[in-house]
């Protein structure tokens, strides 16, 4: 049982514990690696052609990224059990959120067609580049759907009670569901931007972003550890939701003001392709008459001169401000394990203060 | 216990035994209807612009269709737990493998830029009607993803012991892991239909659908019955692959000569989108050089008429004859309860021999 559960993982450059956050992202991404290994060598034999598509969906799920989720749901666990416990069980669990965030980004990706991530191509981009830009359409949205099983498949590796497993499996399967809800309302606001409001803005970042980057991985930590107090529950969601609102208010900062060579999108992406975020929609709020005049037929250099004149980029930082101080409250007294309350708070700063 | 994991299902509706075809699609549906029902209803909450998106899924997922899949699932249950067993239990399992289909009809369609599928718009074209063509595209691509992952959540809803969930789980997974290869394999031989050959079609036959439809559906079946003996599970891969295969060959002579009155979709699609299916490869390889001349500049009524005098349609009738006498010969011998196994023969021929 423990040898099949376990199987792909790369057990000895597991440590017990993870002594930093580097290890721990070390162990998660071996994991990836040889689960991947195993699914690519299992598609050649069908058909090459199979193995090539299955090796460039491996090059996108490894080139790098932040693994956040993997580390609130390893902390969101850690929170529990206590820093003696070992963590390779859990590891399949920890990579399948990784997984099902590839499959997240490469069908954004394709719905905002944009040309790069993490400095890249995009999986679009890079299947056009084969055959055409109908063909990239296809294989991006089949990358996707191949990752979201991958996922199951790796998430069915984890080393818990089958009762545990089914637990960790509704939490992820609500997660889930909040995140493609998020997505709908993202890519309905596109559609018009002047119908929507710093509410509903708001509103799709609970949804796409707070509930799935912080507060579903939290939980799923607490479920992976199967033993988690009400008190605990209730701490991770205040501070998951707090945190991961915040989360998206500075990607929202990043989206017009991020350095293109150190976040890897397209400088002022946003703007681009209009999308209507707290930070666009607070400007649109506090713009004089002029500045939205201006603000129409400006190129994107400006229009982020003239969102800053609004105001509107320091409101947004104070909102990040007040949502961290709110996190950070929330799990400084809720009853979890000491190095898991440091990491947090440690976590709630480095997440919502980052170049990318 | 019970409680929970029948909730959704219309139970008062359900026949201890289905006692005909009808009755058992009527179940399937009405499991899906009460489950749908539920998740409209938790998503309006969140926003009505979610519940509308919901609603329009529910739609299509309810839009009609042969609901195969859950038919062959529900025989290979039935050929291990014998007539007796009640069906509602497993009723759940049976409506997540048609919401998995819905998934992949909805991006498919995307993916052949299909205008209709069982006689009304594709999900694509439904939302581009709302807000155009990329909000369509990107709205497909998301009733997609939500279908598979409310499929996850019906599935869960089976009252199974939890080890016996998770080994249908496994099953389904290889199962979503096939279909997404088989359709990577279709979209790149409609790259290069040139480079395509009988073989490859015929491979493509066997991972996107004899596999997907019959041959997992059967042996889903078997996992929830939790006790078919190695030579059961052995004639169900047989008859699934052979009867599967002849499935496909099916739709490949409907996809050039079924009525669209019938089949729900436009006359000749196959022709219109070049997809190299074993028909067309077969009918290039017995066509002559004035055949083969002709035929490129011809239009699609011309087209159906050439591949028809190179005599290849009648050996598709004789390869799915032969395919079907396989699959009949596999089951006929098999360790099955009666009852499945008269079904399962008038199945071989029925969905096989079909005009839509």
């Amino acid at each position: 049982m423990a040898n099949h559960t376990l199987e792909g993982n790369r057990l000895e450059a597991i440590p017990r514990q993870p002594v930093s956050h580097r290890a721990l992202i070390g162990a998660v991404e071996g994991t990836l690696a040889d689960f991947l290994a195993c699914q690519i060598a299992s598609l050649d034999t069908v058909d090459p052609a199979l193995g090539g598509f299955a090796r460039t969906t491996r090059d996108l799920v490894m080139a790098g990224g932040k693994r956040i989720r993997p580390t609130f749901a390893y902390w969101g666990w850690r929170g529990v059990v206590g820093s003696h416990e070992p963590v390779e069980g859990v590891l399949p669990a920890l990579g399948a959120l990784e997984l099902m965030h590839t499959f997240a980004l490469v069908h954004d990706d394709l719905m905002d067609r944009s040309a790069t991530r993490r400095g890249r191509p995009t999986a679009h981009r890079l299947f056009a580049a084969q055959h055409g830009e109908r063909f990239g359409d296809s294989a991006a949205i089949l990358v996707g759907d191949l990752c979201l099983v991958w996922a199951d498949q790796l998430l069915a590796r984890t080393a818990l009670p089958p009762t545990t497993l089914l637990d960790v499996r509704t939490r992820y399967d609500r997660m889930r569901v909040e995140a493609v809800a998020g997505q709908y309302l993202d890519v309905l606001g596109e559609t018009d931007p002047a119908a929507w409001s710093v509410e509903r803005a708001l509103l799709v970042a609970r949804h796409k972003t707070a509930s799935y980057t912080v507060q579903w991985p939290l939980g799923f930590g607490l479920a992976l550890a199967a033993g988690g107090h009400a008190a605990l529950e209730e701490a991770y969601r205040i501070y998951g939701l707090a945190v991961g609102e915040a989360f998206q208010l500075r990607d929202d900062l990043l989206g017009v003001y991020g350095d293109p060579r150190i976040t890897g999108k397209p400088a002022g992406d946003d703007l681009r392709t209009g999308k209507p975020t707290t930070l666009l929609m607070l400007a649109r709020q506090l713009a004089t008459d002029a500045q939205l005049d201006e603000f129409e037929a400006a190129d994107i250099t400006r229009q982020a001169e003239i969102i800053a004149a609004t105001g509107a980029p320091a409101q947004v930082e104070e909102m990040i401000r007040s949502r961290v101080d709110a996190g950070v409250a929330a799990i400084a007294e809720a009853p979890v394990r000491t190095d898991a309350r440091a990491a947090l708070i440690e976590l709630a700063t480095a997440a919502t203060h980052r170049p990318a």
